[in-house]
């Protein structure tokens, strides 16, 4: 069908490979990805050769040292990435659990089971390993993929899709589930955002700009994963070393990651004790702190903070710093700045903490515990899918479940309203 | 704030009244709810001289007498509107439900709870019910809500929306957290669903053509509530008399509400034992049949089929009748014309009742079950916010539970990465 559209046509081919997936058992999802595992230990020569190319045309057109080692795939990477693919089969086969049900009065029994989407469009860039990733994700839960990873990793995404096919198709399944759409160029990444009826959900991930994009344009549904401008406020009780550890860890101990703490609240009667020594230790890790005037009066190291300060996710080694006046200001800064990912308050006082809790709506909100914690493998869902930062359908770490829908099973014997 | 325009200042009222909402106590609510009852029933002549204003617009526009009819509320309609918002003080308030939780290795107690959304954009047409309808389902999920109406019903939603906020207000709560943009016309729909940040979910509640749009062109997460081409198939072991009880009751029930079969299957092998006596009593019960040339064979009454037969929502006393070779010819057709709200099939053959289930991606698939059960009071969800027929976030009948999002509580000790 569609053969007169070969965009169409891959995409329809997805949808058909995707309708047979849906019902396949875990045995056979679980034995596709291990020849995937596989096909990726044994192809090494092939995706670095592909890779090459990637990465020399990356180097000619001026790509930066970042993104080059973002694009780069070498035999230690693959080899971890096949080892990604076998924690997917380890994981629970989210198809078909019981979320709910119940046996009406009139004997009707209903119960509400997972089923997959159907077929998942990802966007992304650069990082040739999100091809990977997502293929297994999709699987695991009975979904086809429609990949659109960006042109600079055209070479590599376009044979490891090819391997991933033919590995999938080996163990018995049909490979077609999982396609690329990189040949299409941005038209296909266009494309995609609007092929409502042959996508189910599409999931960007990469930069502000590009989520911003594709929230804006796509007629099919969005699962946001998100950018983290993220909070640790200090309160006016908060036990000293717990303050400076989880203010470190927060911090530095990953700053280009989502969930990195970009700003520091601290309580204006805990400011004299804590503030210098949270200064001095930050600045100790190489930590560039701007800070109010309050701040700036209390460590030397704090250079004058602009509204930017609070309105940027660094990703790096950068930290704004505020003395607020009561919790009250604290979550005032945050609702104003927060983009509703982690925030977290070190303290000592029950009311604080609970209040903290239930106030403020983030998709992850912490009590006495680094913002590092917000993580789908923290959180014993195995692998990153990304970090909702929407409220629909998921919020926070998304793992298997997330890529499931339901469907009402209804069994009845011959009731009538 | 946004004082210099009229229509984000609401937006902003709704936002601010909203979150302080998100943590009133179920008691609260309920007395809230309790006092938007009473108001309604104080405020019968207020409401239906309003209405009275609206009516007579409606007759001098041309309005039909159907949607005259849907326009109109009397005393009757009104105590029946103060009943139902008693119904939702019965019912069990989502916000603060743990979803699932556990402790880490590391000590952290993590617990997903529900949360309201915070605020909730409606956009319906002419039924000024829904106003209320919406607006207490909201108020008890701790959800503020912002209605887009429609201008045949500007005055009645006016005059129940201002009751709504004094009764809201009355009881301790920020009555503006419920507001009409009724207003600002067919600019105000627009901006809607334009309003990122100040609505976080829009719930399209009318015409196929209004979720359309809706769908089509907001920026803002929409739950799509849906049209339904809902098929009922008689397998070739179907019991006669199940059969003509559940076609009869899914088709004539009530034809103009969306879980109303729209098209009978019959398998080949039933149809010389089955089909006369099917189509004899839907036509006696006023039924008009088209169907394919081998069931017009069978029975008399049928006229010929046309591919809008199989395509076309009629939401009347009207139906399209095929005969099928096999189960798989059923599945083929219902995939290819369903809008995936409900299906059936009639059968007393395990195997086909289990592949059915399995097979047909819909909100609800039933086996000998009437497909008028699709729907939130049958349930046991108590009041309707509409049924989903898309796969993100909720799927089939919404209930409270569905008007939440989520977000993570972590309780840690001082833990770090």
């Amino acid at each position: 069908m569609h053969a007169q559209d070969p965009f169409l046509a891959k995409l329809g081919d997805a949808r058909l490979a995707a309708k047979k997936l849906a019902n396949a058992t875990t045995t056979q999802k679980d034995a596709a990805l291990e020849a995937i595992a596989a096909a990726i230990e044994q192809g090494v020569d092939e995706i670095v050769a592909a890779n090459a190319q990637d990465l020399e045309r990356g180097r000619e057109s001026g790509l930066g040292e970042g993104l080059l080692d973002r694009l780069k795939l070498d035999e230690a990477r693959l080899r971890g990435l096949a080892g990604a693919v076998r924690e997917v089969v380890a994981l629970p086969d989210p198809v078909g659990q019981v979320v709910r049900g119940s046996t009406l009065a009139n004997g009707i029994a209903i119960s509400q089971v997972r089923v997959p989407f159907g077929v998942i469009g990802a966007i992304y860039e650069a990082r040739p390993n999100v091809t990977v990733d997502i293929a297994a994700l999709a699987l695991k839960s009975g979904n086809g993929a429609v990949l659109r990873g960006g042109t600079a990793a055209e070479r590599t995404n376009a044979v490891l899709v090819a391997l991933i096919q033919r590995a999938v198709g080996s163990a018995g399944l049909d490979g077609e589930a999982i396609q690329t759409v990189d040949e299409f160029g941005r038209e296909g990444a266009s494309r995609l955002m609007r092929a409502r009826g042959y996508v189910d959900v599409l999931i960007p991930r990469g930069s502000a700009g590009l989520i911003s994009t594709v929230v804006q344009e796509s007629t099919v549904p969005v699962i946001e994963t998100g950018s983290g401008i993220v909070h640790v406020f200090v309160d006016a009780s908060a036990d000293e070393e717990t303050a400076v550890e989880i203010v470190k860890n927060s911090k530095t101990h990953r700053p280009s990651v989502c969930n990195a703490a970009e700003t520091l609240l601290v309580h204006r009667d805990a400011a004299d004790r804590l503030l210098p020594r949270l200064a001095s230790e930050l600045v100790g890790e190489g930590v560039l702190l701007s800070g109010d005037e309050a701040a700036r009066a209390l460590a030397g190291e704090i250079s004058a903070a602009g509204e930017e300060t609070w309105s940027t996710e660094h990703l790096a080694l950068e930290m704004g710093v505020r003395v607020v006046d009561s919790l009250d200001e604290a979550l005032e800064h945050i609702e104003r700045y927060s983009t509703r990912h982690t925030e977290a308050i070190v303290t000592r006082d029950y009311a604080n903490a609970e209040r903290f809790l239930a106030e403020v709506d983030s998709a992850a909100v912490m009590v006495n515990a680094s913002t590092r914690f917000t993580d789908g493998g923290e959180f014993g869902f195995g692998a990153e899918v990304g970090i909702s930062t929407q409220k629909l359908h998921a919020r926070g770490p998304m793992g298997l479940q997330e890529l499931t829908s339901t469907k009402w099973l209804v069994r009845g014997s011959g009731q009538i309203r």
